[in-house]
């Protein structure tokens, strides 16, 4: 298998790979908002501060119409390096993959048609607890409602996300639930210490061991309703969790409230496996005996300095990027070749077309 | 095929049941609103007036749930006769048929995961345009792009839909649209003279013969939703209209913004199709050449007079009721003494734990 990397538990890899090869796909990408990402310098997700809660909804938007309806571009970096959604739109439908949009505490609607929870944003952890016992619990259950109707209406249902600055949430929910977590980033210059800072600061003062009650202090609305859409759609069907760091931290919470570890995989690109400043594969290996996966988009080799920028660290991951690629080769059998050729031809229509 | 009844164009009815037989099927249920059923008389839909608004949202809670969050009971009529949702409940139910819930339009929102659009509820059509022009323009639009992800999801879907007073603004649509349509209602003693009452009134003044600006005078946001959903999910797949006369009028608006005739089906209950006060059979003929069934359930043999109703004229469709029973029947073969005998185990399940 040259066209990505499976490390995790290699045999049930192999096996997953076969059981999802000429099936159905379903991306589900959902998008939510932790108050955290206000602090400064956790985030570059967004052109400058007060663009950040804009970026999930626009990714949603840019998926759907490949233009976005809440802001006039696309999202971006500062400097203007292009919202990893790029990546994803382009997987999606080389591959004639679906698609739909589950708000989880977004604070901002996107304008679009979107599976609706009615979840509210998570709190800054630094300060406040992230949710209410009650909040949690609901996450956890609209989350299975989801998943469990998605998982039924295909073959493979990929979970991606977009939720700025759930890094450093699910470094401080992986530290809680007792994983010697590293985090990966957006940011090349990763900032390691403002992130253990926080981290540590939210998880002051727990008192309990109780996974719902560390995820509610020290979380944000994304894990707990991803890992209820991970614990009920595995129940029925194989489940791709497309990300890095944040997906890790699902996994580190589904694993205490159950799931099918059979049915499950992780997926990410090889720039969140390759970065030193996390442990991506050995923390997957340390929270559950599960199949994962890493491919190499190969964005080094693009004309593009906004493509090779991701090769360079910048927004590693994001929007389901890693796992829609490999769900797009093994649906495709396109390579990485073709998919850069794609990549760049839509980086052209987007940046000539603004 | 002595299960359901075949009409309309029956050669590309057997076809259309061929090619759905032994598929993957999910139903839709589209829940919506129009101030026009505040109009005194106008529906039974909800046990007094101010319960109407919450049938919808209580529909989608009950087939999710087994129970609704949004009021305590069942939907059900004045005298406490059940809402249709419990036969669509039963027949997705026994035949592991998936759903999703749609809000367009809808006054109350349902205390569950949901799609959402947006969209607002119509006006009262006797005094008001129930939408604006660039309303009925979004709601297509949004139609046609969950009708898209759906389908691309599923190899049949089913739409049905609630509207409480949908059966007057369907007929007032239909006839603007120029065919000579009689509607059913939930009330036994259908009260056609108000309903065409209201219908000329809205009628009156219509100064255009665009079919958009025609919905937009008289219609409500479910029509123009549900033909967009129909116009593109049925160039992907098959698409079965679950539903009366509310399913006509979708039916009528479609065929002037364009759709696959070739897989698009209407289905219903034999309640719709033997209603003398409305001529369902000949007006589907009358609006496109597509297959058309009815499903006769057999509630009249069953024990309980809440399910005999149905039979004698209450509530004789609804929630996409006799398109999820031929589904059910197409999907698991089983007949309706199956249907019935899990029918009067869901009503008792009901009336006993209230």
């Amino acid at each position: 298998m040259d066209d990505f990397e499976l490390f995790g538990n290699i045999q049930k890899a192999e096996k997953f790979v076969e059981a999802i090869k000429d099936r159905k796909f379903l991306f589900s990408f959902v998008i939510s908002y932790t108050e955290t990402s206000e602090i400064p310098g956790i985030t570059f997700a967004g052109a400058d501060k007060e663009s950040i809660k804009f970026t999930p909804p626009a990714d949603a938007e840019y998926l759907y119409y490949g233009n976005c309806k809440t802001i006039d571009k696309i999202p971006m970096t500062p400097d203007g390096k292009p919202t990893p959604a790029l990546l994803t739109k382009v997987a999606l439908e080389s591959s004639s993959i679906p698609h739909i949009v589950v708000n989880a505490g977004s604070k901002i609607s996107p304008q679009l048609p979107f599976i609706q929870t009615g979840l509210s944003p998570g709190k800054n952890i630094s300060i406040n607890p992230a949710m209410t016992d009650s909040q949690i619990s609901q996450a956890v259950d609209y989350g299975r409602i989801v998943g469990r109707t998605l998982a039924s209406m295909t073959d493979c249902l990929i979970i991606g996300e977009s939720i700025p600055g759930g890094t450093t949430t699910a470094l401080a929910v992986m530290q809680g639930l007792g994983y010697k977590a590293r985090v990966s980033s957006s940011i090349p210059d990763n900032p390691v210490i403002l992130k253990n800072q926080i981290a540590s600061m939210a998880l002051e003062g727990l008192n309990s061991d109780n996974p719902y009650s560390i995820v509610a202090k020290v979380g944000d609305p994304m894990i707990p309703f991803v890992t209820g859409m991970l614990s009920a759609a595995s129940a029925i069907n194989p489940v791709m969790l497309a990300g890095g760091t944040q997906m890790a931290a699902v996994l580190a919470f589904a694993s205490k409230i159950g799931f099918n570890e059979d049915n499950t995989a992780i997926a990410t690109t090889s720039y969140i496996t390759n970065d030193d400043s996390a442990n991506f594969k050995s923390l997957v290996s340390e929270i559950a005996d599960i199949p994962a996966m890493a491919v190499n988009p190969r964005l080094e080799k693009s004309t593009f300095p906004g493509l090779r920028a991701f090769s360079e660290g910048f927004a590693k991951e994001g929007v389901g990027a890693g796992g829609s690629i490999i769900a797009s080769i093994i649906k495709t059998r396109n390579d990485q070749s073709k998919f850069l050729e794609l990549a760049e031809k839509e980086y052209q229509r987007i940046f000539t077309s603004l």
